[in-house]
């Protein structure tokens, strides 16, 4: 197949850069990559839906404004959402699903990715609520349908960290994982570094739009621990709820901790972790922990992401790169779709 | 396939570990990765050689001395190397090429792998000579004989980093790369900034078995350059011969050097690195480089190597991780199988 009809849910930031790189780049993906990409749906809470079997046009995709019932001013548009008609009557043969994360249940977006599923319809998303909800049931429903569900954006944005640990490390003997994977608690830790106080960090992160109007789920790890089962379900066969990580965030850390950290060479950071116990059983963990210098994670700084492995084979392996933004979560999406185009062009279909 | 039989041309370090983790792992492997390993073919300059069209036990070769004409105690076994024979006669699905790397003009290597790929026999290789001299061709005559030719361990042993480039990072604009891909050199380095003068630094580095009697490959960056030149060849599209890289070792830099950085808060990396100009033509070097701390590749310090891909939709990622090792290197082999599997799976045969 050299294109794909693409269905949005959610057209915020994330989708709207999808849209916006097939824009650009759809002649050399054609080339480069083998497809091209068209927008045939868009659902989306505040701005509305449309539908659009032959293609929207990119560039007036582009120009919409991010105004509550915008989406009614395309061609087969209205003022409000209507993501069950979206995915069931816009001929996609991908949905993108990039709506708001639910740390409770993963609804609704879980519901959306398995509606679409059950339609035949492959899913690719970067919301972590259905994956670490039920990354093992999607899958299932996926298979059984003959259709892929994908979710390299769930974690670390674009950066690769979950298809690295499942293919590329694959038979390395993987025991176990740990990382920073919340850029705006790491962004705090690190002007703290520089002397400023935690509210006076956490006011700069907001400033710079690193941080939400309430950044409970960022400062006090929660974010990190759905990471923290995503991975650990998927690289090392757990089968954890949120519940099962005890977790603990950064408000607890005083300017002195931080600095009396730099004196002794070494550096607070919010670290996700999970290992493999000598009884097969998974312990994963979320917390502040002071790293030595000489830890491969001790120089991430600001809003960067990494992951370190950890394998019997190799031993320990680390991947570094941005855990957020527009086009790099966007660029997760279109990782996702490369990885289903090679899937079915092995196939032959 | 569930079973792989493979022909290991030398027999040294690398392809002696590979037999080892095949006789540790192979009943893991074929309930996790769906196939094991059979042994039927060895052939070592130093060793001799032997064919066992059944696989040999894992066990007498785990436990074959390193010494002279050692071969010949095997079944099917003689004091003299015959390699075109062990390729031509075990009945291997696959060779593992683990000789040593000739950076001249890559043979007898080339020649071996390009054999082996001619009787429709994939090829696995951590050997740099084949890839960085002959790589494009190599792959062309695998691919008309519907064949494999994949060689991981050629940059940074087992530490996935050709396949991260051109595999999970497809689609994400590469505009180059900078790296520490070199070991010992690395380690001199460190171990200069804490004070050690050069040849101090590589007398430790010999003790330790880092670096060679005769280390100028890897202290002169011609180690790096071959590097480089697979690296922008594979993932950059370029056509680089060793000559077209400019190359300069760390020879040069003095304990002054070293530790004037140092107190500038940065440090001297040897940085192989290819980057993509405005007319799409590629440039690259080896030299060393001061680097400041908040570049990813400074805090890598001792016989740790690292990468940094340079991307236009994801900025930079880093990968680090071992350069090398008999256990690491020997992975990169297995993680090469493990890739042939899944395409001759994809493809149903």
């Amino acid at each position: 197949m050299s294109e794909y009809k693409v269905a949005l849910i959610g057209f915020g930031g994330v989708n709207r850069a999808l849209a916006q790189l097939a824009a650009d780049n759809n002649a050399q993906w054609k080339q480069e990559l083998g497809f091209e990409l068209k927008i045939v749906g868009i659902s989306d809470l505040h701005l509305g839906a449309a539908v659009c079997p032959d293609g929207f046009d990119l560039q007036a995709l582009r120009e919409l404004p991010a105004e509550k019932g915008a989406l009614s001013r395309l061609p087969g548009g209205k003022k409000e959402a209507a993501t069950e008609e979206v995915i069931e009557t816009s001929g996609a043969d991908i949905v993108a699903e990039a709506t708001f994360t639910n740390a409770v249940n993963g609804e609704p977006a879980s519901s959306y990715c398995r509606l679409a599923l059950t339609r035949g319809i492959s899913v690719v998303t970067t919301n972590k609520g259905p994956v670490a909800f039920h990354a093992e049931a999607l899958k299932r429903v996926a298979a059984e349908h003959g259709v892929y569900f994908e979710y390299e954006g769930a974690v670390m944005s674009g950066t690769p960290v979950i298809r690295l640990g499942r293919e590329l490390l694959a038979g390395s003997a993987l025991k176990g994982f740990e990382g920073i994977l919340n850029g705006t608690s790491n962004f705090v830790l690190s002007s703290m570094e520089s002397g400023l106080s935690f509210s006076e960090a956490l006011e700069k992160a907001q400033r710079l739009g690193y941080a939400e109007a309430d950044p409970t789920a960022d400062i006090e790890g929660h974010d990190v621990r759905l990471k923290v089962v995503i991975l650990a379900n998927e690289l090392l066969g757990a089968k954890l709820k949120s519940a099962d990580v005890p977790c603990k965030g950064i408000s607890g850390l005083t300017l002195q901790n931080i600095q009396d950290a730099v004196a002794a060479n070494a550096r607070w950071k919010l670290i996700g972790s999970a290992s493999k116990m000598a009884d097969g059983t998974i312990r994963a963990s979320v917390e502040p922990r002071m790293l030595p210098l000489e830890n491969s994670l001790t120089g991430v700084g600001d809003a960067v992401n990494a992951v370190t492995f950890k394998t019997g084979l190799l031993g320990d392996v680390t991947v570094r790169g941005p855990g957020a933004g527009r086009i790099e979560t966007a660029y997760a999406l279109l990782a996702d779709i490369i990885s289903i185009h090679k899937a079915k062009t092995a196939k032959g279909n």
